[in-house]
């Protein structure tokens, strides 16, 4: 933990110069610099003006395990709350191999070509960073990377999805107290981690290939039904056709979903990221989307709706983690699983056993 | 309540013949007999021979909120369950109008023509048993329940939906132990009782109106993808043109969601419960189904799944309960819920600080 710390506050210290070792006096004073560079006054003030190195050490703290770094890290946050609110969230999600970095490479500096602040987050519980999450791969995202009006965050490294999900909806705030209006939030579309994108972000983009066949098993079921759009990616060359054909097939099929409750029709489009073809048209769809539910003040509510969402989920996983981790719930919760898989008690009775069990423990 | 439990008690006897009231005594044993009519023995012994009478009376106790009828009927629960598991759980979900209590009467008396024993059950949260939910209205049922082979329950009375659905669960348990080897759970398609019945049950249909129009409007979005076959109804007169070319909408839409877990394929059929066309195969179906998903053991692995599932649901229900219904949690939830809509605290530390507060009134 101590030398992931020290290690993540040197990458993002990478580009300001340190001060040369000259003798042990030096030293102990760079040592107390590494620990708490900075004061709550000046993470909030270079957050707020928009210095990157400040908003990633304030990242940092948020991701850190270190019970002092989450104390500070949530005095930022609540001093970063005025001034948070004013950016459109966008989740993106797609299997390995649809081409979401080329993708957001793609839109992402059209959209910072016509003025916006981008920053690109990631939420992937997964602990196997190889399994094709763009974030953990910054160099796919060359031109991103150096674009001045970006900031790309690497996935945090694995956790719960519950602390994952949290840290990333943390770091939304202060992305956008730092002036970010457009805010990526990338998953893959494997598990249950989209559910969680979708309850943080005004706008969910799914990203398909075409020839709907293996490649579709890797989405789950019910993510098709969240998206707000879906682009069919890869459509050049001798993919073209195809490509099209499955935007059609897509559109008739979400004719025949329920309608949403924003009010908008959920659109499908293709999309080549290596001709930068039908790129744009997706953000314009995004625009629209915007002042529709702006207009009729589904944006509004559903933000309201999300903070509340935030603060029971956080209470109703801490209340399940207390219980869970409970010493005695623990010695118990396998015996009577086994019992009720073998019907030898019914799952309820199970269930009121385990929590007479934590009940009277915690007295 | 004890009103209630007293008529409740008359009307699932109503065809025994009661004692004749002479004097005080006869009226003071004929009161006892009333309030505790049967040992757990009985009610083991009645349930498991197949006496509709006793287990409707076993049904109430489960339904009843009177702790002493709820520890007998975990008593008896607990009995029975050696007995269970030998059934066809099947969902069976629609929105209002389109034909459920002439479906289930239809494709009820050609099941149990076939020799097997039918049980239907609902599961609806909602208090409002105008909206068109078959059970409360068994009137519009009659050739099934004046079927000797069939066992039809109104909808419990309104509650928490967590509540209903553990009180259809365990309704289920009594049902199979009596011998009923088909089970339906019926629930009005526009709400989150979809969710609860699809975690108890084996099969989901779904029953879907021709002309995707206006219709689909009350089903909720992601119950589409939980349907392991849509029937379109009412296809019968001039309307079976369009119930026809509904059918391969649907198809094609299916076939563009992702696969399955069970290694089945959703199918999309038409029917009129009027012509009784098309009945018969959708049994059929769902007979195909069940030894596919056996022979490929999905069909046991779920049912493992599901009663973990209500275990941990359960837990997680009665720790959420606990807490929300705490006096000091209350005093603060809604300032602080304020708080968080107003951005004058993150979601996160709003929810740390009703944690805190909570724990420390539990010493």
């Amino acid at each position: 933990m101590e030398e992931k710390d020290a290690k993540s506050a040197l990458s993002v210290n990478s580009g300001v110069e340190q001060p040369p070792i000259v003798n042990p006096n030096a030293f102990a004073q760079f040592k107390r610099k590494k620990r708490n560079p900075l004061t709550l006054e000046e993470y909030v003030d270079g957050i707020r003006s928009g210095n990157r190195t400040i908003l990633s050490q304030a990242i940092t703290l948020i991701e850190s395990s270190l019970p002092e770094h989450n104390e500070l890290a949530q005095q930022i946050i609540e001093r970063c709350l005025p001034y948070t609110g004013n950016s459109v969230r966008i989740g993106i999600t797609g299997v390995p191999g649809v081409g979401k970095s080329t993708f957001i490479e793609a839109i992402g500096s059209q959209i910072t070509a016509l003025g916006h602040q981008l920053a690109v987050l990631a939420i992937d519980p997964s602990s196997e960073r190889s399994k094709g999450s763009i974030l953990g791969d910054k160099t796919r995202m060359e031109t991103l990377c150096a674009d001045p009006k970006a900031f790309i965050r690497p996935s945090p490294s694995a956790g719960s999805l519950g602390g994952v999900a949290r840290k990333t909806r943390e770091s939304i705030i202060l992305c956008e107290a730092a002036g970010f209006d457009v805010i990526f939030i990338e998953t893959v579309g494997v598990g249950q981690s989209e559910t969680a994108v979708h309850s943080m972000v005004d706008f969910f983009l799914l990203l398909m290939l075409a020839g709907a066949g293996d490649e579709l098993q890797g989405i789950k079921r019910g993510i098709m039904e969240m998206a707000d759009l879906i682009a069919i990616t890869k459509a050049d060359g001798a993919n073209a056709m195809k490509a099209k054909s499955a935007k059609i097939e897509y559109q008739s099929a979400l004719m025949l979903f329920p309608a949403t409750e924003s009010g908008w029709s959920p659109l499908v489009e293709t999309c080549s990221s290596v001709d930068k073809v039908g790129i744009m048209k997706i953000w314009e769809h995004i625009e629209s989307y915007t002042s529709l539910v702006k207009s009729n003040n589904f944006f509004y509510t559903r933000r309201k709706e999300q903070a509340k969402y935030w603060m029971i989920e956080a209470i109703n996983n801490s209340l399940m983690r207390n219980f869970y981790g409970n010493e005695a719930v623990k010695e118990n919760l396998e015996i009577l699983e086994e019992m009720v898989l073998e019907d030898k008690i019914s799952s309820f009775a199970a269930a009121k056993k385990l929590l007479s069990i934590y009940f009277s423990s915690q007295k």
